[in-house]
């Protein structure tokens, strides 16, 4: 077996299919491992991916005019002017991030907790990343003091970093780092020469109109390649589309040449017909965008309870500004869970919460962390029901901690906080 | 940029967009350069494909039970017995492949000439590859006795080939490695402990149902990984899916847990809708493999035909066998074709065909054969029409060659290769 190939299975996609496995076994399981968003596909999306059966030639590497056209028009209407020739569209952000990792090379910083592929990408393309720690409170964004330092000392020791990863809005933690932040990690960035690689899938999912997610392409225009995809924003994870925006000027145009070479020899070509559906999801009429807007007040109003009876409990976390992510540490609880049990690291809490209550979460390790700490990452999106009709209505709900598949999940989670919490764990699932 | 980055972008679809870009600018174009298949969507798989148009989950990272029950029911049919959890489906096969020579690391041997992207896809793993020559009139397949020299010459060198690839039926040659070839590859492949990565994408287009193109996994079923997809026989490339099999015992299972953690951190997932419709399709339902009957029997008429032409001229050429794909030698004709033009490589006879006559190939350059000999690759699978109408017509004629856009089109190629052939140049596009 290959060095380079010997990552692991993706943390998210294979608890993922464990749960699975779980419950068609029969067991009730509660899933916050995987951040897959368990919400139909909206019906306008339906029709136009069913009209575009015929459509079978592999058209241009980068994607068609269309599709490059309206990506370009969603970073237009964000204050980000996009050339369409500058626009890579791929089967998934996910294969956009490897192959920019390819295309640039070096050794990549990454964020410390980040997502749980960047690292296992930049293993697979050759290369060795370097971690670097957020400031508290503002996960996907390496400190940009500490990236400096990290950076001068990697080149004085002879490696090739060449980009730095972000993540705004962040995955795993769900906080936003702040414009301030942005600011010195562009300046930094511009400072060491680094390309600023910045994962935006959850752009749309900033619950406060009034304080959206800043992309560092403002701050460092000439630098920044971002990336966004539908898998967050319209929960077509399973179509496999994402679009990556280069910056204008001989280094963005040539990082794009690079990336389509790449793509052409790796994946030819995004699927056409999901082409044609993701360039009317991009044009953002409004049938579409009341669809997220109202998936995004489902991500808010779910993800805070949920983060509420964590900090009810006494878990440390940040509160959750975007995405469906809670990232809490139990370390406080340490004494109480480990009656009973033999609880180490983070993985003993995520096994017990699997074993005992059916509940699967991620350890902060899948992210990079040390393993001690009590850390979890939870995802809320797959709590909105089993089916589309319990899905449409958790959409619909001006309430939706009143339904009642949702109100029993929380407070099955409720209950075991508590056993956890509490004198002894007597709760059964 | 990288230096595993500086890749060349595949030649076929690079050729495809260039003749696209001739032909929105009103150009009279023949493209017969990529191998895309210009036939439309059978209307059963648009139906399948819209049906599923609601399913947005990613599913397990080597496709649906569905999907793989279906590939192993096909490759059962075809006498290899197949295990549904040793199936493991991908974006097309061409991200399969990469994904296998990451998997299995080291440095694979390629066929000389093999497909534009085997040689690409190793750089971006980071390996080196090892070109074997082919045996004369069976492309595809390294010569076994040059493959025993070139791996113990490797290895004595310090380097580390641990695969084979081949293809079976060829691109670009058109040709079918024999029963015998095939025996001796699978002998040297366990003599020197190689991995065989058969790449079967043609295995349904081969025109003597009595004499089929035989895989490497009956001669050495124990290391041979198959892989096959719907781009050939369906006309599916714009749609993005492969499937991949892998020999049952432990070096298959490591393999498939390899290439599913890479999948994993590369793609995710084949795209749900695409699943469901391939799933269908490799069932094989009556009305599918007529369809594919009927592509075949075009695709043979036309391929011999325009491989006629150029034997009458003089070129050399070995019976087009399978595939659509015609590799002719126009070395015999480099005297009159020089005459008034300055011929040196096939790149300069590929620049003449596309300058004067509007004509798109490509040189044998770039399936990693030297650049002076005046051989090209050409694909008729784009000479069928430019209209659905005319395409069904083209699948359902008893003879192609008389309905009159594939006439004028085969009349136009042989007035060019007569131009070429002849006392002097006047033919004008």
């Amino acid at each position: 077996m290959s060095e380079r190939a010997t990552v692991t299975m993706s943390a998210t996609l294979a608890a993922d299919e464990a749960l699975a496995r779980r419950r068609s076994a029969g067991e009730q399981v509660i899933s916050m491992a995987s951040g897959e968003i368990g919400l139909p596909v909206h019906p306008a999306l339906q029709r136009m991916l069913a009209g575009a059966a015929q459509l079978n030639a592999y058209g241009p590497v980068p994607g068609g005019s269309a599709l490059r056209e309206a990506a370009a028009g969603y970073w237009q209407r964000r204050g980000l002017d996009t050339d369409p020739e500058l626009v890579v569209a791929g089967p998934g952000s996910k294969p956009l991030l490897f192959g920019l990792l390819l295309a640039i090379g070096g050794d990549p910083v990454v964020p410390v907790p980040g997502w749980v592929s960047y690292v296992a990408q930049a293993r697979l393309a050759g290369s060795q990343p370097i971690g670097v720690p957020i400031l508290p409170g503002e996960g996907g964004v390496p400190d940009p003091a500490a990236l400096r330092t990290a950076v001068t000392r990697a080149r004085a020791a002879g490696r090739d970093p060449r980009c730095v990863v972000v993540t705004v809005p962040d995955n795993p933690t769900g906080t936003v780092a702040s414009g301030d932040t942005l600011r010195r990690l562009g300046e930094t960035a511009r400072d060491l020469d680094l390309v600023i690689v910045s994962d935006e899938i959850y752009g749309d999912l900033v619950f406060d109109a009034a304080d959206p997610a800043v992309s560092p392409a403002r701050y460092a225009p000439e630098r920044t390649v971002t990336t966004t995809g539908l898998t967050k924003n319209l929960a077509l994870g399973g179509w496999r589309i994402g679009v990556a925006r280069f910056p204008d000027g001989d280094l963005g145009r040539d990082l794009r040449t690079a990336l389509v070479r790449v793509a052409s020899q790796i994946w030819s070509s995004p699927a056409a017909p999901v082409q044609a559906a993701a360039a009317y999801a991009l044009g953002e009429p409004a049938e579409i965008t009341a669809h997220v807007a109202a998936s995004r007040r489902l991500h808010e109003a779910v993800v805070r309870t949920v983060a509420d009876r964590f900090g009810a409990v006494g878990a440390l976390l940040t509160p959750v500004r975007a995405t469906c992510y809670l990232y809490p540490d139990l370390e406080p609880l340490r004494a109480p869970i480990g009656r009973g049990y033999d609880l180490h690291t983070g993985d003993d809490l995520v096994r017990l919460l699997l074993d005992r209550y059916g509940i699967g979460v991620l350890p902060a390790s899948a992210f990079g962390e040390p393993a001690i700490p009590l850390r979890l990452r939870l995802a809320t999106s797959q709590l909105y029901g089993e089916t589309d009709e319990q899905r449409w209505a958790a959409l619909a709900a001006d309430d939706p901690l009143t339904l009642p598949w949702i109100r029993s999940t929380v407070d099955r989670i409720e209950e075991v906080l508590a056993d956890l919490a509490g004198p002894a764990h007597h709760v059964h699932p």
